[in-house]
């Protein structure tokens, strides 16, 4: 068994946690928070071991009536592997943590490309981070996950000559309440290109892509606008079925009445996944489109989940653990990826545990 | 003087009536509406003919005290020339009215192409309605005008291979209570292309575009994320001076602060524009870029006001009155289309008339 001690318990953390007890290799050796709020109060239901993450504020736990399992140093020195979720730049100032405890660690994609040995996606790169010399991967951004995913396959069936995607942001997610805009559509950022195309390039270094980010009035998902130019001319319907042979892209179907990230949500919480979450793109199928060699399509991007498979896989690969094709379907049936079968008249694979609690 | 009536008086009707009233060569004959609402109340104040639209409801007006000039076809018929500003579809049944009067008519983009003899839009194809048979012009949709005015210099000046836009809607205009979405990214249609490259087809034929349409929570404008293939590779700077001496091209200068539709609309208001209408195209300055032969911008565009300059030259054109130069100058003037001089330290060139009471 792994044991996993994940740093930082909010948006992304919360769910690394669930679905780190969910597997059957790994144990959640615990989460550390700054915090005792109401997401600390969550952890303590659900019986994760709770480390306080920064020492000098362990007394606030204390008087929170929040039993504390100790610091978030003794949760670096037991556990294999540490998955680093705390905000954007905060992982890299716990880097040297780590390195003191020779734990190897997983960031997120908040942080600059060069605070880990690999950026990390599973489709397009597993590999490379079970080389000896690698102790530390970046799971890369949502939106970043989300297009790895999507060019990969494209890239290995047809060959990809350029691609353009304008990445319809949502302002920031349903809990973040400082955040906007209201009412107004932003180029953001107003320069050409958006960093999301170099963070491409850290996992798919070859591949040519422009990308253009606009923020608007919305909370739920993000939404991508998607032009490959491919080296081949397909039709639209083999590359729906090359799509349709990846788990972790879901090709929304026609006739749900699906028509945006709002019913999306709605589907997912309908279905019974935990915190409504959707770890697969969600491409529309309708959308995907051949014009010459040029392919179009939309897909939605949930930014708070899609990259909490990838963090499982992370881990594993890491530690070299598995090989990809098995790392990621165990990933996929544990926490029940794939939502094409909910399609054919089947039950979901598997429905997820989660107490239903937050 | 050309005698110039408008049938419909809500976004665009109120608009192109003061437009038309602004103008050195025109008479405004009157306006046609069809209910006594507060914009019935407010063409009565700036003292505009007013014409009941649906002759059964004239005594609708008179209950609410409101005086008529008549029917819509005695307006018809003393009119050189009708601006149709009726809703999307009503314009279609009125062609009978202004053919059996002979009377040439500027309809809306709302309405499908073939209900006018040309698609019209005064940099692309101002001669086109000119021509000794061409009686009726349609005056394309905000989007399209704004595609038409970017496109048309880049085709002469460097050629275009290929164009490539999102465009990221508003949900509705302000006053449009009933539309949403609410907290949602849409894509609108799901379908690729949009119905924007097709309408752009009919104003510049050969140009090669697919446009892919997005619908968001907000009403002030529209974004486009803008990708042309050019057939040279031009400096950024240069296609900024080429952009710069278009007229109904605003450049908004990063110095600005400008970030957005919100800010975009504000600084409109403050210069005294009517109703903080923007007749240009506003395309962030910074966001003029080059990656080889490919063109990148963002450029917002303002539903409700950048397709009223056309429709006054579309009724110069269509009576063979003036040239496209002399038109659209006339135009520019006086209205005070052209917003970079504000940025050299001078005054806006002409502040338009307005009353201020809507």
């Amino acid at each position: 068994m792994i044991q996993v001690g994940v740093n930082g318990y909010g948006t992304i953390g919360k769910r690394v946690a669930d679905a780190v007890a969910a597997q059957p290799d790994m144990t959640l050796t615990g989460v550390a928070k700054t915090r005792p709020n109401y997401e600390a109060e969550a952890a303590i239901r659900k019986g994760y071991p709770l480390y306080a993450a920064i020492p000098e504020r362990a007394d606030l736990f204390h008087e929170a009536g929040i039993d504390l399992a100790g610091e978030v140093e003794d949760m670096v020195m037991t556990a294999d592997v540490v998955v680093d979720t705390t905000p954007s730049g905060i992982g890299a100032d716990n880097r040297d943590l780590y390195e003191r405890y020779d734990t190897p660690a997983v960031f997120q994609g908040g942080e600059d490309a060069d605070v880990a040995d690999v950026s990390f996606n599973a489709r397009s790169n597993y590999d490379l981070a079970r080389d000896d010399d690698v102790e530390t991967a970046r799971v890369v951004s949502c939106n970043t996950t989300g297009l790895s995913r999507l060019l990969t396959p494209l890239i290995e069936t047809y060959g990809v000559e350029k691609s353009r995607v304008t990445l319809v942001r949502r302002g920031g997610d349903p809990g973040q309440t400082s955040r906007g805009p209201i009412n107004d559509i932003l180029p953001d950022p107003v320069t050409v290109p958006s960093h999301h195309g170099p963070d491409v390039n850290t996992i798919l270094p070859d591949v040519d892509i422009d990308t253009l980010g606009v923020k608007v009035p919305a909370t739920l998902m993000h939404l991508h606008s998607v032009n490959v130019t491919l080296d081949a001319s397909p039709s639209a319907e083999e590359v729906r079925e090359l799509f349709g042979d990846e788990p972790r892209l879901f090709l929304v179907p026609e006739e749900t009445g699906i028509d945006g990230t709002g019913k999306l949500k709605e589907f997912a919480m309908d279905t019974g996944r935990p915190r409504g979450d959707l770890w697969e793109n969600c491409i529309w199928e309708e959308s995907i489109s051949m014009e010459g060699n040029d392919l179009y399509l939309f897909q939605s991007i949930h930014q708070e989940s899609d990259v909490i498979p990838e963090n499982i896989d992370a881990v594993r690969a890491l530690l070299d653990w598995e090989d990809r094709g098995t790392s990621m379907a165990t990933t996929d049936e544990t926490l029940g990826v794939g939502l094409e079968s909910l399609f054919d008249g089947q039950r979901q694979r598997v429905v997820p545990k989660h107490n239903g609690d937050d």
